[in-house]
C-alpha cells in the first residue's frame, strides 16, 4: 500500500454566515491526507513554516500519515482565506498569502519513491514533471487542478492531463477547461484528454465518474446543515485514493466503491469548520456510512 | 388500477439553443398522462379547443389513456411559450395565452369517481377542493405546484399541502415555500406540512424522495444532449405515478423504484421537442433504461 499526496498544508480563515474561524489549519495534502487515512497509511509531500502547530503534526501523525516528505522551513505557513455564503458551492476567496509556499518545489523522500499511487493536488502543473519524475513508475497518476491554471497555465495542465490516470474536478473547472455547459459531454471530452477516469464533483449533487466503459453516479450524503465545505474536494479525493490503495486494484467495482467512500469522507469534512469533524472520527463511523449510502440508493 | 391526472393539455411554443417548434403539443395532463401510460391506464381530466389536433387524442388513445375526463370546448386551446437558454434548468415564460383554459372547473366523470390515485397538476390550489370532492376516497392525493401559486395563493396551497399524500416539487418551488436554502432541509420542512412523501426534482442532478422514515435518492439519467426540457417534471410524476398505480403498494421499495421510473420517463421527455419521444417508446425500451439506472449507481 502506498499512496503519496503532494498538496499544500496550510492555515485557512474562513468565513461563512454561521461563524468565523481565523487560522484554522487546512489544505489540500493535510485534507487528503487525513480522509485517506481511514483506508491506507498515506505519505505526504508539502511544506510549512515554524508556526506550524506541533499538536497537529502530532494528529496527523497518530492517524498514521506518513509525514516524512514534509518539510518545515523559515517562515509562515501558506495561508488562505476565503468567504461562502449561502449557496455552500459558491466561495470568494478574499486572500492569499502564499508564504513558504510560493518557492515549494517538492522533493519525494527516497522511501516514497516506488509508490503506486501519485496524487498532485491542485500543483501548477509546469511543476508535474519535477515531481513526478522522481517516482521509479507509479500506477497511478491522480491530480486535480484549480481555476487559476486552467485560466494561466492551460497548455501545461492539458500535457499534463494527456498523461494522468485519475483527473478529480468540480463542475466549474470541467465547464472551463472543456467549453461544454453539459456536464456529461465536459466530463466524456475530459476523458477524451487522456486520463482513464475522470472524476466530476458536484457538491450536494455529488459525484459522476467516467470510466473508460461505465458512467457512474454517487450522491452526495443528504447534509442538513453545511458548516464549512472547506476541503470537501481534497476529503473526496483521499477517501476515492485511499479506498483504491487498499483495494489494490482499479476495476470498475472498486472505482465504484471509491466514489461512494470519496463522498463520504466529503460528507463528513463539511460537518464542521476545517478538520475538526476527523478528530472523532473512526473506521466504524466511515463504514457507517457508507451503508447509509447504500440505503439511500437502493432500489 | 385508476389513475387520474388533471391537468393542461396544451400547445406549447418552445425557443431553446438548438431550435425552435411552434404550436406542438404539451401540457402537464399529456406529458404526465404519456408517462403513465407505460405502467397503467391513465384517466385525464382537462380542456382543450376545437383547435386541438385528432391525430393527437386518437395517439393518446392508442396508448391506453383514458380521455373520458377530457372536454372539448369551443374556442382555442391553452397555449404557452417559453424560452431555454444553455442551461436547461432555466426557462423564461414569454408568453402566456390560457384561453379555453382560463375558467377551467374540472369535472370528474362518474366513472373516475372511485379512483384510487389524484395528481392535481400544477392547479390553483382554490380549486383542489372542488375537485376533491367528486371523488369518494382517494387513496394518494398527489400535487404539484408553480411559482405563480406559491406567490399569490400561499395559504390555500400550504392547506393543500396539508391534506396531499405525495407532493412533486422541483428546488426552487421547495426553496420558495420553505425559505431554507438547503434542499435536505427544505425537503424536510415540506413532509413537515403534511405530505407523506415529497419528491424534489432537481433536474439534471435527479430527485430526492423524503419519506417518513427513510430518504432516497434517484440519479438522472446522464444526458449529452437535452433536446427540449418541457414536461420533464410532469414526465417525472407520470413514471412515479404510474408505477405506483401499477404496484398497487405505498412500501418504502415501491416508492424508491417510482422514482426510478419517474427519472427514467423524464429522461426520454427531454430527448425530444414536446411529446416527440414519446411516439417512438415501448415498455421494453424504458425497462432497458430502468436496468440502466441500476448500472449507474450499483456499488
Amino acid at each position: 500500500m502506498s499512496l503519496v499526496i503532494v498538496g499544500s498544508v496550510a492555515f485557512d480563515t474562513i468565513r461563512t454566515p454561521w461563524g468565523d474561524r481565523e487560522r484554522i489549519v487546512g489544505g489540500s495534502g493535510t485534507y487528503c491526507s487525513l480522509a485517506a487515512s481511514f483506508f491506507t497509511r498515506p505519505r505526504v509531500v508539502g511544506v510549512v513554516g515554524r508556526d506550524f502547530p506541533r499538536k497537529t503534526i502530532a494528529f496527523l501523525r497518530s492517524r498514521g500519515i506518513d509525514l516524512a516528505g514534509l518539510k518545515v522551513k523559515a517562515g509562515k505557513t501558506f495561508h488562505w482565506e476565503g468567504k461562502y455564503g449561502n449557496d455552500p458551492n459558491l466561495r470568494t476567496t478574499l486572500r492569499t498569502d502564499l508564504n513558504v509556499f510560493a518557492d515549494f518545489r517538492p522533493e519525494v523522500p527516497p522511501a516514497y519513491r516506488g509508490s503506486r499511487i501519485v496524487y498532485l493536488a491542485n500543483l501548477n502543473p509546469e511543476h508535474h514533471e519535477f515531481v513526478l519524475r522522481q517516482f521509479r513508475r507509479p500506477a497511478v497518476v491522480a491530480m486535480d487542478t484549480i481555476r487559476l491554471w486552467i485560466e494561466t497555465k492551460r497548455e501545461a495542465l492539458l500535457r499534463e492531463l494527456g498523461r494522468s490516470t485519475i483527473f478529480f474536478a468540480n463542475d466549474e473547472e470541467a465547464r472551463l477547461i472543456t467549453g461544454e455547459t453539459n456536464l456529461i459531454l465536459a466530463g466524456r471530452a475530459l476523458a477524451g484528454l487522456g486520463p482513464s477516469l475522470v472524476v466530476l464533483k458536484k457538491g450536494e449533487h455529488g459525484a459522476l465518474v467516467f470510466g473508460r466503459d461505465f458512467v457512474f453516479g454517487a450522491l452526495a450524503h443528504p447534509c442538513e446543515h453545511v458548516i464549512d465545505p472547506t476541503g470537501a474536494g481534497d476529503s473526496f479525493a483521499g477517501g476515492f485514493l485511499g479506498h483504491l490503495d487498499r483495494s489494490r486494484a482499479l476495476t470498475a467495482r472498486d472505482v465504484r466503491r471509491a466514489a461512494v467512500y470519496g463522498s463520504v469522507m466529503a460528507s463528513f469534512a463539511i460537518e464542521d469548520f476545517g478538520i475538526g469533524r476527523f478528530l472523532a472520527l473512526d473506521r466504524d463511523l466511515v463504514e457507517a456510512r457508507f451503508r447509509q449510502f447504500r440505503r439511500l440508493t437502493a432500489f
